[in-house]
């Protein structure tokens, strides 16, 4: 079907695919196998770090994407509708496989693109769409083909993990941080994909089509950010032993699939908790293998390169299966399962110092049968409002937000209260 | 070259044959694109927990392993010679695969077995023979294979392990634990391939072959066990804040690599210093990566039949490249590389409880120009030798064995002084 050495065109020359570029310059082993012919960015003229004058140039990546004497085409253009879009449907509709490290563009179209890459007998890997160097996609596609995975937790989002990171570490406020961020340029401009968990998300929706075998289901996700995580909480959570992360997690249950993105307190003992700065890690569970943990760079020039080049080396060495590791006929519509929402909880009220208000507060939990586990108070002379913080035992989600909302109702509150799950330690490392 | 379905017949019925079996009967995607027809052991009629009356029985491996109607033979024999060799010879030889967890084998007849396959057009894989259930094989080979290694570091016996961890959990000592294991089933009757640390020197040859493209050269390992390792070492590592593991290391040194397996002391940040019980890990440092961490159970059953399933799930979709990544011309036959020998190392001298011990040892230490970094001496009345530990500044390994020698020289040891490294930490998770 190919020549000797697959023919390969970058769509993108940002990060990534500059990063690509100078693995191409500086790796032997790929060029054995590859030659990269053309490439295609927005301005050719702009200074990269790369020298491309080898290479033919297209202004429009769609029609490198449609020329015939490329054989692989590189998407690293990002974005989950338009011209990305166009660049591997046209790709994958004339025959030539795709490399993408787009996870909007799958987490919403990857159904159809996955159905497009079988009828035209090619192939569309996205290693570099998750977890950044941190080969998930290769691990639950393949090395767990033989297994029956249950659930996938993961930090999947290297700016969240930072910016909660190092609010404990410098005992800065979300908003400093995040300004620090965007300015050093881990961070965008409008940072609401990330921060959001909307990135997080149509990570797990990939990760979690190819871990249960359904299709991706974006929509699916229930998704909370980080917004709302303050310094507050992250100091009385390590008070209490816990650690605040950006979790993503899918997990099989009862008739179908769990998923959501969400902060959470972990146990510092829990395989995700000592999971810092921009760093992204997985832990699957899976039978009969038991809980595996993948750890490394989550972004980055480098991890993001190396991904698209392990790619690339797949489908020089005719390695590379099926899109979702299944083909897509096989991929179950798995219905939406209830959350579990059957845990323990963390609430912070900014409360008005007034004499019984901690009373009223256990009065309304204690109505609603839950019982306290642990509880602070954090002094802070001369302020309106202190902040109490709790976590409960095991209780029902429900019931929770009856109590929050009847506590909140007694005006003794300034805002309403924050409530986020304690997310339970399944194993630890070495038990 | 394969009827529809690979045809398999599995050598071997102990744990991990037996767990293939299972595996086989649970799971619908193994049995879509492979057929177990064949198996073979020492004995037939033993219980095993799993029904072989519906698969040919070979009482001997070796003829099952000559039958034109099996493509696949799974070897779970073990043994460095022998039959198991004479099994994956016999059908390479005539063109079938061969999945093997088989690390010694490997480790001593790899570069042989794997020209072999070479020649007969099939593939010889082995994700079971490292790691257990943990991918390391496979994100070596594939996931890395446009990035160059510098070096990689694990826990890979799980045996020691669990033993090193038990012995600071429980207080008890080296020989109880290991007895306890014994009696258990962790550990062999005779633990010497263990805890002298033969099997993660094997599995530390193959993993490096891999990682930087040379020739498997088992002789090359520099070996330590873990026989010497004490309860006092394990407790004065803690106190100084460090723990001990047996560490498999490969690194690309000047000229050539580097490999050893020994004990050492690790600084509880580092990534290796929290995997306990009989996890196994592995971390990578890589460009452009960065640095990878694998973690997750290292044996039993469920692991490594499930690392076999998945090297028969990538012969059934047609994946699985060179035994080592590379055609075997292209490996090299790297230089043996001096070990680095400069670092900063722990000492524990047994002393006879007299006045001007420490003096002397200090003084013989600042002969070889050695500085002290920190110092611990536990308090042990009534015995006739004290225990005194200390770590060292940076320095050289040869500095210290001089010192050592003049110490015992002196008369004032009970025994040899005990030298282990500390082991650097070279990135911290989130650094």
């Amino acid at each position: 079907m190919f020549k000797d050495k697959l023919r390969v065109g970058i769509a993108g020359l940002g990060t990534v695919g500059g990063g690509v570029v100078k693995l191409f310059e500086s790796t032997a082993r790929l060029g054995e196998r590859l030659s990269l012919t053309a490439v295609s960015a927005r301005s050719r003229g702009r200074a990269r770090g790369v020298d491309i004058a080898g290479y033919r140039w297209f202004d429009d990546p769609v029609a490198m994407a449609a020329d015939p004497d490329i054989d692989v085409v590189v998407e690293v253009i990002g974005g989950g509708e338009g011209v990305a879009k166009n660049v591997v449907e046209t790709a994958l509709a004339r025959g030539a496989h795709v490399v993408t490290a787009n996870k909007a563009l799958l987490a919403v179209h990857g159904a159809a693109l996955a159905r497009l890459a079988e009828r035209n007998g090619t192939k569309l890997l996205f290693e570099a769409a998750v977890g950044g160097g941190v080969p998930m996609v290769k691990a639950l596609k393949e090395s767990l083909s033989g297994c029956r995975a249950t659930a996938v937790a993961g930090i999947l989002n290297g700016t969240c993990n930072y910016i909660l990171t190092e609010m404990e570490a410098s005992g800065r406020s979300f908003e400093a941080v995040l300004a620090d961020a965007q300015r050093l340029g881990y961070a965008e401009a409008d940072p609401t994909m990330d921060v959001g968990g909307f990135d997080a998300a149509h990570k797990l929706t990939l990760l979690a089509a190819i871990a249960f075998g359904v299709l991706p289901d974006f929509d699916h996700v229930r998704i909370e950010g980080i917004e709302r995580v303050s310094l507050t909480d992250i100091r009385m959570a390590g008070k209490l032993g816990y650690r605040i992360k950006l979790i993503a997690k899918a997990a099989q249950a009862e008739g179908g699939v769990e998923m959501h993105v969400r902060p959470a307190l972990l146990s510092v003992e829990h395989p995700l908790a000592n999971i810092g700065g921009s760093l992204n890690a997985l832990v699957v569970d899976a039978e009969p293998v038991g809980q595996l943990t993948f750890i490394g760079r989550g972004a980055g020039e480098g991890p993001t390169a190396a991904s698209v080049a392990s790619d690339l080396m797949d489908l020089a060495e005719e390695r590379g299966g099926h899109v979702f590791g299944r083909p897509v006929a096989q991929l179950a519509d798995a219905p939406r399962a209830s959350p579990v929402e059957r845990g323990r909880y963390y609430l912070r009220l900014m409360v008005f110092d007034r004499p019984g208000v901690v009373a009223a507060v256990s009065d309304k939990l204690a109505h609603e049968d839950i019982s306290i586990e642990s509880f602070l108070q954090m002094p802070a002379p001369g302020e309106q409002a202190v902040p109490i913080v709790l976590t409960t035992q095991a209780c029902g989600r429900a019931a929770v937000e009856a109590a929050v909302r009847a506590i909140h109702a007694l005006g003794v509150t300034a805002e309403p209260p924050y409530i986020m799950p304690v997310e339970e330690t399944r194993a630890r490392f070495g038990a």
